[in-house]
């Protein structure tokens, strides 16, 4: 058994790990850490988990402890400051926040206003996208989970760019997010449910999103060259669910069987991407691990629209982060995660 | 033209005053004050107003302003220290909060928690229900304008209780709740989106919410004797609208037909009550201030349910506001108020 | 392994159904069937199963098949017609439908038009509310599973009827419950997203509504006599979710510290159900088989309200099917059920 | 005073129509035709109409009646069948259905599969966007008033378009609607409210989706060439408001401010547009006939994205096709339109 603590357990992502994590049938869940609720049971932050566990918050990580794994759930720039103890204990960490991200500090002081904490921890961490990286990621120590609209998006576009099929410069992504990915500490008046039901709204575009350098670093490392492009988020008047709609330029000889082979060539071996025919909507990976991808030609135009879809929480946070943990420790890459989506 | 401003003119309920006001007919909006927005243009707190005004927010009245009515829309414990001021100088008052709602101060210490600051301009003061109390309303200096709840709790039992038919203390109310209810200013965890969308919640239970007693005084007072009743609200994952399930004993004698025929003649000149066959959903109000009321009875258990909506806003607020301000000058009733529901 | 199957697969019961049995621990799921998806993988009619299921539609139940189990989730009036065929086989049949929930076929016509068409078993099947009767559904061969009301309605008020200690004759109801609940086959301009977004509707009321007899039955059958109740349903702008907000008189001397003792002895062994400090809402038992219930005394009145909540299609249908299952075969109440709530 | 009547008006259009037309200060609304509600109040098809009018439905229009306008808000392939007879008459005519949108009849029958039934009438009808059209519009017989999509993407594009400075082959369209959009009458499982709440689609994308080529007609007649464009709608889980979220590629040397000043120079005179600080969000024009737009210049990447926001049955049908009667008749532009939108 994989002795597993979160630390930052009371927010969305760390709700989900815990859930997750409960149930997982190699892991042992000792340690869920969260100042607000030290001390009360998992149920005073997550009703739900009523009857269902025994586990109470504590306000700190209990020093007897010896974890094999920590996830940290917390807001950017804590994990950079607490990775490195972790890993000189043996405590191998996957990191939720953007801290263990990007390969060049110098980006990440850019986009989130200061210096790196662990410029050499974060030299030896690994972007934990299972689909990309699933060799790199067997063996990390450290890895920096995506984020939910980069996992959506690079997802998305990955076959067309690793296969060297679009036109660089003419790569856009349309994404639309439920309101949870603002986080359960976030509330304010721009989450009030009057001002956020029946509204829809979009923010940060233009490139002024942090998710665009980490997306433009995963496709620029799949050899087809550095890729510059748009991202433009929206807030959806849901709870979850994240769409990427991906656009690009491609040849006038390619079909959309052509591309769609390529998609499921390229996903052939993945546990949880599903490439559909037709669209997917984002309910259809609701509470799953799930990645449904479909896509369309418009020939006219020779412009293909990829259609991305995943439930932000999971895929883009907590369940990818347990994928993630699968994988370190030899673990079967679905367990823990093998939960078909909820519905309706 | 009636000279009209709004004190608290940002929040939810004094929005909707301004956009009945500026196109109200027989009035001339001169001022709306909010300290969060002076010096902006109305569309800063509400964007639906760009192009359909020139009006700013100021932080304060102007002394200037000779004014034949205000409208106090904010929180409670305010309008009671003001309102003898605007009375002094010859300015009515409609006032939205809790502060002239009560005949008896002590009733409004008791859930108020604070001593009327104006006790013998609250013993002046008319409740303002105009299907009730219109000839009051006409003359009045100051109106206290009914809570939301209240509104349509009292609107679905009046005719029940003015005619005796019930047995007094079989009265029970479950009421339902948009969450714009609430308020703007209000937000909070209790109120992200995340955490109320898909969500359904009893709250303020056994007698315990600040409607109970208002709802019993207006009851008290149709001549049928004292009633003391149960009141239970429900916060509904929705942004307007409110529905009160009223139930009653009624004798084993009384047929639907029959309470029908008294609910139609007891309302039969009220412009904004619709008796309906069937039962009303919140939608059939939206936007309007219409109060919709249908029934049914159970004569096995010899029991009356009575469902009454409004939209909260308008009918439950602000449009309750400009219809009593509409009394007190003479006006047509509807002035200002003849805008259908709108649908879906 | 208890070899199990589904017909009616395609429903949002029986959706939930399937996704429950393929990862419960103990049982081998064989056969799905639907009519409309025949032929189709399950994926087709509930996105969020893709890659974790091989199982497909049948048009009809594969004859070579020998289950022990069938959950039959399909509308009233079928499984009366075919439980009888399951039984002589030795497949124990646990039925969705209102076809076995009432021990008097007299009631079951006067509700759904139609005599019933296996008397003989409908005298031997249990009422598979598992709080209540989980002895007689263990050795039971055909269990008729409550409806979604009635289940949060009868734990709501199980323990105050069992105890005697409310009035008989003071029993309301008023209940609301997630558009779910309608079913997925329902589709139509009633439950069309633009006329029940941001809409709340009474229907069925004043005793009208199936469920009624049903709540009546379970509650008489605690040894306090016979019991009329009023029961209102309401339609919840969301899709998941029941709440029944119960009212009964007590006697003067009740304290509120008393019933939630009394309510605490009562469920003290049931796995799934949590007497809340407080007042629950249906959030809390999102996707859950959890019913959270939570009490509030209004001394004034000599009124307790009650509320209970639950997922209409987990605790309210599939979730208690399998809880049923679990029972009859002796397995772990809990079995495949452990899965906390999602939140938000 | 105009006389007018709505055919076609039981449909969501159709009732917004009914709503503005009633309160209409130069209009007498004599007809509303709707074989569903012939014979009955407009409060059987629209609740919130009740006490406000006492006009009701009639399944045909009374040909004693003498209107000077005529809407039409019926399915496609219907008025141009009809709107012969009505110009022979001398009652004018703004259709809302595709009919008579398109210069060309062949890209009629292309993406409406159907001969154009009107030729003639349709080489003298105008496109009913009155900030591009006004005054073809005031002297037109036939308005062929334009699709919702189409109306905020074009607004949203004009500007840039006119001026020239964006490249004609990299406009992108990526717009979202809420589900009444849809229209009333068709209701089935895809807006089923479980299945659509929550929810999150794409459809018709890649340039099948009809109001693509009323797109490119507009904007290819600004005289910057033909254009041709990718457009993808989406469905929102929301029941009113669109959003066209607008990208093409600009000059380097474009700053945002030029392009801003671009914008509000072209809308100077345009009473219903707001080109607005930051991006709009739907709710800001929700109930109203505002279109509100604001853009973001990615200088990276030399791309502007533009946000282009309406109340879909408002500026996208209902509210338009008022404001281009008010422009036939010489009326006041405003008259009728002058409501500020509903917040929250």
């Amino acid at each position: 058994m994989v002795e597993a603590g979160v630390i930052g357990a009371s927010g969305y992502g760390g709700g989900e790990l815990l859930r997750l994590l409960i149930r997982h049938p190699d892991v042992n869940l000792t340690a869920a850490v969260s100042s607000t609720y030290a001390g009360k049971p998992l149920a005073a932050a997550f009703p739900g988990m009523a009857k269902r566990t025994d586990l109470s918050f504590t306000g700190s990580l209990d020093t007897n402890l010896s974890l094999d794994v920590v996830f940290l759930a917390q807001s950017n720039g804590k994990a950079m400051t607490q990775a490195a103890d972790f890993v000189r204990m043996g405590t191998r960490v996957v990191d939720l926040s953007a801290d263990f991200r990007f390969r060049d500090p110098g980006i990440y002081k850019q986009w989130y206003a200061a210096d790196h904490a662990s410029p050499e921890l974060n030299a030896a961490a690994v972007y934990g996208l299972p689909e990309l990286n699933g060799a790199a990621i067997r063996g990390a120590e450290v890895v920096g989970n995506p984020g939910c609209y980069a996992t959506a998006s690079i997802l998305g576009l990955a076959p067309l760019v690793a296969s060297g099929l679009c036109a660089p410069g003419s790569i856009l992504i349309d994404a639309k997010s439920g309101v949870s990915g603002a986080g359960r500490a976030s509330f304010g008046l721009d989450y009030h449910y009057p001002e956020r039901n029946e509204n829809l709204s979009a923010y940060k575009v233009a490139g002024t999103h942090r998710h665009t350098p980490e997306i433009e670093q995963a496709l620029s490392g799949l050899g087809a060259g550095d890729i510059a492009l748009s991202f433009t988020p929206h807030l959806i008047p849901m709870t979850r669910g994240i769409m990427a709609t991906c656009y690009a330029t491609v040849p006038r000889t390619a079909s959309a069987a052509d591309l769609l082979g390529l998609y499921r060539t390229f996903y052939r071996d993945a546990p949880f991407v599903e490439v559909v025919d037709g669209l997917p909507s984002t309910k259809d990976t609701l509470a799953s691990n799930l990645c449904a991808i479909g896509l369309a030609l418009d020939s006219r135009v020779s412009r293909v629209t990829v259609v991305s879809v995943i439930d932000n929480l999971i895929k883009g946070a907590a369940g990818q982060a347990v994928q993630n943990m699968n994988l370190m420790f030899g673990l079967d890459e679905t367990a823990g995660l093998d939960g078909p989506g909820v519905w309706p």
